[in-house]
């Protein structure tokens, strides 16, 4: 059997006991290491990968057993789910959902977000400024190329006039909101993790 | 200092930490009906209330206690986190998100949700066969107007060659999801609490 479980941005405070009582009854927990780290007051034998495929390897070598596949925020939302399911066919498999990063930080700066593009540059190429114009509010997930400087600068570039916010390493103590123009934005160094919202002014 | 607090679709399971936390620090629960029953483990004063407006009154007349506003799901989706900002401008508001009942159903069923239409149609008209001949996949929030039933005949009426799914009452006792075309759908009844699910095949 195996389970997806999302683990929410990071903090304890902010998995869902559904998730954690998965973890404890499984008999082992996969994932890459910062997610392993948020579940580390789970007693459950642990395996840390460093890739996808690492995982597709731990369960075929661990087929009798219940395996927790941890996922970051909401597994599906730009998350393992489409992935797991694609790859593994031999073995049942329940999703447990959490709470995406995105929706901390939505509520962190106190603004809904139904009707607004959510998207991601994540290792993937949307078409940013096309989508920018053509939203009121948009909401993305970063990575350290399509970072958030980065981000900043196209819109700077394009001389598009809007506010932006930067959600680092949400949840964590290490947190950072930051509000600013594409201008301020563009000038400042932001986490890997983080996400970025953009509202027209 | 007032607190809008995300529940989840309902069930104790789907409720974050932080939120309960914040209820139990709380002097006094303010929500509908079901979204009290949901956290009746929580030995906090509680208020009942029949509107929105009524919520406004409750605050005002508490002005020096910390009140919780109960939210189904995310308080920002689709939610009452506009209406509270719009509306309560003199107390400090602190925003705690929360799993939205369309998340819980899409892990169910095991589908992604990035990328795919995300609308309501509780209480307000969506623009409903547009968006669905527009995108491959559709989430839609439902009312007892707009049901299951009502949607899934608009889509038989016009030929659209789909599957659906309803999630009712998700995370309760009586959970029920129903998968099938336009013609099985709209020939059942279904809860007032449903989340509806179109994919065009
Ligand atoms: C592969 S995606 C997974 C997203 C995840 N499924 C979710 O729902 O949040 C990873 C991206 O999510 C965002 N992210 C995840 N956790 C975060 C956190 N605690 N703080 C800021 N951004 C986070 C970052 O943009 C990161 O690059
Ligand atoms: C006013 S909207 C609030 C939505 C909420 N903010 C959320 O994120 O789920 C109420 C609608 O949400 C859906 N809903 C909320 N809880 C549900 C549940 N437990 N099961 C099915 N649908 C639910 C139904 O479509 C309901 O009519």
């Amino acid at each position: 059997m195996i389970y997806v479980v999302g683990l929410g941005p990071g903090s304890k405070e902010y998995i869902l006991p559904k998730a954690v009582e998965t973890l404890e009854n499984s008999d082992m927990l996969v994932g890459f290491s910062r997610a392993l780290e948020s579940v580390n007051f789970i007693n459950t034998e642990r395996v840390a990968v460093k890739s996808l495929s690492d995982i597709l390897k731990i369960v075929e070598e661990n087929k009798s057993k219940k395996i927790s596949i941890i996922a970051s925020g909401d597994p599906c939302f730009y998350g393992v789910t489409d992935y797991i399911k694609r790859n593994i066919k031999e073995e049942p498999i329940e999703i447990i959902p959490g709470l995406s990063s995105f929706q901390y930080l939505m509520s962190k700066i106190g603004k809904s977000w139904n009707g607004k593009f959510l998207g991601s540059v994540h290792g993937r190429e949307e078409d940013f400024l096309t989508v920018v114009k053509e939203n009121s509010m948009c909401i993305f997930l970063t990575d350290s190329k399509n970072s958030p400087k980065v981000l900043a600068n196209k819109l700077f570039i394009e001389n598009i006039s809007c506010n932006i916010w930067v959600g680092e390493n949400l949840s964590y103590e290490d947190e950072k909101i930051t509000v600013g123009t594409p201008e301020e934005i563009m000038e400042k160094e932001f986490s890997s993790l983080s996400v970025f919202v953009v509202e027209e002014v």
